[in-house]
Formats: C-alpha cells, structure tokens, sequence
C-alpha cells in the first residue's frame, strides 16, 4: 500500500497519532457501529478521550467530520490507482515497459491494488458509500469529483492500451466502471475474518479485468 | 420484469393499491429520502396516509417495514435471476437448447436481467444494502440467506457451463460474486435522468460476464 493515513487504514491506533487523526479514527469507529445519523459529537470526544469543546477546535459540524473521514478515503483510494497505473509492476521498477505487455500489466497492477484497498479499507468505505447523501450538496458535489478522476485514471489507460491494440473494448466509460465496480463493491460483503483473502480476490479480479479487456 | 411488487417496482403509486403496499412505498420514500435513524413511523404513516396505530396493524416496530422492503427487494431479485436462468433466451421460449450456446445464451440472459432489475430498482436497492445493519441480527441472517440463494444460481450455471466445456472458470464462487457485483454495483451510481440507458448497461454487463468465463 502507498498511502498510509491511519484514520483509513488500521483498526488499532498506533501510539503517537495526532489529536487530529485520534479524532477521524474515533469518527470512523462510532459511524460504522451507529450510523452517521445515530452518532453524537459527543460520542465522537468520548471515543477519541477528548472534551466536545476539543472536538470543535478541529470539526465544527458531525457532517464536517464525515467530509474529511470521505475526502481521505477517496484522496487515498485515488493515489492508489493513479500510482498503480504509472508502474506496470511494482518488480519492474519505475520504467515503462514497451509493447503490448505494459498495458496488460498496468491495468492488472491497478486492478490487483485497487481491489486491495477497498478490501482492507472496507470499513471506511462503507461509511463513505452508504452515508454520502448525509453530506451537504458542496461536499457530495467535491467528492463526486474524486470520483471521475478514479474513473478518469482506468479510461485513460483502457484508451491507450485500445490505440496500442492493447485491449479491444467497445464501450471505454462503461467498461471501466465496471471494472472498477467489482473493487468497490468488496466493501458491501468482504469480511477480514472471511475465508477468502484480500490479496486472491485481487488476484482474481486483475485477472477478470483482463479478459473484459483483451482481444479474444 | 418477472417481478411486480409496487413497493419494489414504481415511482408513482398505481390506483386502488392495498393499505400494505401503500404503507411499503411510504416506507421506501422515507427511508431513502431521510435514512432509516431518522426516518419515524409517524413520518412513513403520513406518507401513506394513515394514522400511526394503522401502521401498527400491519408492521410493529420501522425495523419491520425494512425488513419487509428488504426481502420483497430480495425475493424479487432472486426470481429474477432463477426466471433467466430456466429460460436461455425470452425469445426461444422455455425449452431448453442443447450445445454450449445454451450455456452462454443462459449467462447473458441472467446478468441482463439481473442488471436491468438493479438499474430500475436502485433506490430500493440503496435501502437495503446501506440500512442492512439497522436489521436486528435474525433478520441479517435471513437476508443473507437469499444473498446466497442468489450466488447459487450463478455459482450451478457457471459450473453446469464448466462442465460442458462453454466455460473456463478456475474460480467458480469468486467469478459468481464478481459477476452479481457488477449489477449490484449498479445501485450505488445509476440514474434514470443519466446518460446511460439500464438497457445499455445491462447489454454490456452480460457481454463482460461472457468474456469473464468464455474459453480464450
């Protein structure tokens, strides 16, 4: 994983964190158990061992919290597979490879990280998904951004990868949407404690995403 | 579509519904406008136009109305995926064909009315999925057991297809799941005012689900 911004990743806070970041994972954890809507400010501070009136110094409003908790996890989300798509293979090193082969293997390097993180930021992203509309229109509007941009990485790469012959793919927006719907919507069922691992699910779905893309 | 429940089904409410599914579809346009939390039974009743110790006759507590909204939703999405299964093409009629075509007719036809059904019914589809957790935990667990029915019917066809040769799957459960995750997916980011028809999105699913299990 590239990016690594505690309130996203880990279940147990390291020692050491920021008033901040005690602050968003202590957000993350009531919204996941109660709802964004159930959850009081108050129960936020007393997660976080801090005052109301500290909390206020950083976040003036539950709704401000639940911004910043989805602005990083779609910050983070996004570099993942923006830093994916600029190394074919994390083995390879830094070079783009030439021929065919690079795209092939970009696109599997973006899918295989991007799967990973939505697996091992479940957590996060079902917060982020299912209590979106609870963000006010600027918020939703800024974060929908985020979005085409993730979206925008995997159309870029398809789009080149089709001039280069590459991939053979009719429909570039929707294929890639739907690429990318089968990480994201690990958070709704993928389970740690599950028998299936995050890193073969990514396998698998690199693996998929291949065959949507490729010359049969 | 198979299925016609009104409360899973239309924006407008027919003439001469019954008081239950009256009460159903007021209940799928407070949840989905407020969030279940802060939706009341109140709220759901002047919806309906009813009193609420008429909303007591039918549903004791708002987590049975979501109960109720979640397995019509469930139910109706899994007949929907077993009614394309039985029948490879609406065209061909019910009997079945012989040879590999029959395999892949079967698939296309699943995922396209799988996908079709998520795209017309997204708003239930968003209650179900992002207020899952609001069920007390029996009723989690029977939802569960239609999400599994429903991973079933794909998981038989894939290995039905397998064994006849019209499929190359390593990974049967995984494959099924990523396939069900691009129609369910659908409920996250479809819009009846978008640019895209759920016709269209449902043609390039079931083309995508082909190439994810087809020979190469």
């Amino acid at each position: 994983m590239t990016v690594n911004t505690p309130a996203v990743r880990g279940p147990a806070p390291p020692p050491g964190i920021t008033p901040r970041e005690r602050l968003l994972q202590a957000a993350v954890e009531a919204f996941a158990e109660k709802g964004f809507t159930a959850t009081t400010t108050r129960d936020i501070a007393n997660r976080a061992g801090m005052s109301p009136a500290a909390v206020y110094v950083h976040h003036d409003t539950k709704e401000s919290l639940l911004f910043t908790v989805s602005v990083e996890g779609h910050q983070a989300a996004l570099a993942v597979i923006r830093t994916a798509a600029a190394l074919p293979s994390a083995a390879q090193g830094p070079a783009p490879l030439p021929g065919e082969g690079d795209h092939v293997a970009r696109l599997r390097q973006m899918v295989r990280e991007f799967s990973t993180w939505h697996a091992v930021n479940s957590r996060v992203g079902r917060i982020v998904q299912y209590e979106f509309d609870a963000l006010t229109p600027d918020h939703r509007a800024e974060i929908a951004d985020y979005r085409r941009q993730i979206e925008r990485v995997m159309r870029d790469v398809l789009s080149v990868g089709i001039a280069d012959g590459a991939f053979d793919v009719a429909d570039v927006p929707g294929t890639a949407r739907a690429i990318l719907s089968l990480s994201i919507d690990l958070v709704r069922w993928f389970s740690p404690r599950g028998s299936t691992s995050a890193d073969d699910i990514a396998q698998l779905h690199a693996e998929l995403a291949v065959r949507m893309t490729t010359p049969r």
